[in-house]
């Protein structure tokens, strides 16, 4: 039987809660992979009732997971009890949502899971809590560290109609200018490369490589990195055999031809490779984890407290996150 | 009968001139209002015949224009001869299309057109020829400049689903971040929301206004100018009356939802606002400069010397633009 996914809680009083049950019930209807969720098993059923859903929770061990998610939501709990109410989170968010990560993890290292999707979690609930991590990658990029060599995260946002991965991420743009690198591009580029070849079943990668500036410089009368940093960095991948284009001018990269030309862009900061794909699948984008030794995916969207508990939060962007992990898996399997 | 909208040449050995004849073409179906290019009428035929158009091509002044336009291409001599051939410009090149300017800015200026439509221009051959503007707006910004003041050209991108301003454009990214000020933004927005009211209809014009870094700062965590800069200038315009919100999360502006709540975003730096537009719109965006005494708009493309006078040039851009400006110029006389 298929291994099934293990699902974090998030905070739980986000709309974490409130997507899960709501994939759940799609489970049939959308052939969705089996999932259990690790977390409170009473908390889960509670929210299930709030929200007014006729929803069985069974709590399993993770080898049963597969077979319970046809006729109830198996939740493993984490041993955590959980009092948090939607939108208000409580000293219990921070636990429960940290222990369900940790848990993920070990599941999918011990070969438990095939891979693991995390629900939002609220980084200032967490720091408040002690959490000293920059964000949820990084803490699951500490996670799977073996013999104390933490592997480098990319983050690539994935969409049926468009995969972009931003080089530098979630700092200030003059910070992103000054961290950009050709050694950061190439080691990113390598990453995405091999992901693809490994997750995504794409033999040869096309990988499509934006400029900084407008215009990716023009000639240099825009901005010099393109010359100084980018450039460089493409010859070097090229060099390793990599199909690599660019820099490219950022604005002509994303329209309807040119996306059949790449199998992912990589851009040099957060909005240039989240404007587009936000702009073309809002509702649909995946957070993926690439480069950590196991499968992660991830609901690109928030906590969204302000409409938690109230039955109106879309799974879509988490259905789509189980159903790329689980395509991911199968391929590498 | 309705005034002829001015129609500049452009570089001769650009698509200019392929894309005017092949918007001419289609002035019946498309119910294209009438136009007049500014430029030498032999070179215009002879292009024509270089396309295998049957096209008459019609030397008029411009009060003649609109009626000649149902059946010949009208076209009023700027008294320089063009010798470029496709691809290749020549020394002709930079004194036709700087005359091609000059000339439709006096035509509007003195009421003989309704507004100017530019084509495109090739920088680097003006500047070998001694052009010192940086571009082809601020050339237009100082022939409008009456009595010594220049006005600040403002740069729209429209489009019939999103229309976009970067409030700085084309400078390095790290000069972006430099030259923004409250200021800035706040003289840009004042001309975007005064031109939305008399040139497109919109009575109460809404603006959504990013911000400069990831998640618009979050709270200051990701940069400090939605903070220093940018909530500033919101609070100014705002105390003035206008439907300003954000600074917002430059990523989440421009999905369909989002763009129904705003007439236009206001961006801070190029690629923010012409990524999404670019996205969404490649073929149909029009530039339009704000600001000016009188109406110009422009196809949002360059010259493609390599597909110059090929017949595969996509005058969508330019229909577009002449559209645009016609309905402008109806809606403020």
């Amino acid at each position: 039987m298929t291994k099934p996914l293990a699902l974090t809680l998030g905070e739980p009083a986000g709309i974490g809660p409130d997507i899960t049950l709501q994939a759940w019930l799609r489970r049939t209807a959308l052939e969705l992979p089996p999932f259990y969720v690790l977390g409170d098993p009473a908390f889960v059923a509670h929210r299930a009732k709030l929200l007014g859903l006729q929803i069985a929770v069974a709590e399993v061990q993770p080898e049963q997971a597969a077979h319970a998610f046809a006729t109830a939501l198996p939740v493993v709990s984490t041993g955590h009890r959980v009092t948090a109410l939607p939108g208000r989170p409580d000293p219990t968010s921070a636990e429960a949502a940290i222990g369900s990560i940790r848990q993920a993890v070990a599941d999918v290292q011990a070969g438990r899971a095939s891979a693991v999707v995390t629900n939002p979690i609220a980084k200032a609930v967490l720091y408040r809590a002690g959490f000293s991590h920059p964000g949820h990658t990084e803490f699951l990029a500490e996670l799977a560290a073996e013999g104390g060599a933490t592997p480098q995260p990319v983050m690539m946002l994935w969409s049926p109609v468009l995969a972009v991965v931003p080089v530098t991420i979630h700092v200030a743009l003059r910070d992103a200018i000054e961290q950009l690198t050709s050694p950061l591009i190439t080691s990113t580029t390598r990453i995405v490369a091999a992901s693809l070849r490994r997750y995504f079943g794409v033999a040869r990668p096309r990988i499509a490589m934006s400029g900084l500036n407008p215009h990716a410089g023009e000639d240099g009368t825009l901005g010099g990195e393109e010359d100084t940093i980018i450039a460089p960095a493409i010859a070097t991948l090229r060099n390793a055999g990599l199909d690599v284009k660019g820099p490219l001018p950022a604005d002509t990269m994303f329209h309807e031809a040119a996306r059949q030309t790449y199998d992912c862009a990589i851009c040099m900061y957060h909005d240039q490779a989240l404007i587009p794909i936000k702009t073309l699948a809002f509702d649909e984008g995946v957070n993926v984890t690439l480069g950590l030794p196991f499968i992660r995916t991830s609901p690109d969207h928030g906590t969204a407290f302000d409409i938690a508990g109230k039955g109106s939060a879309n799974p879509a962007s988490l259905i789509a996150a189980l159903q790329l992990a689980a395509r991911m898996a199968s391929r590498s399997s």
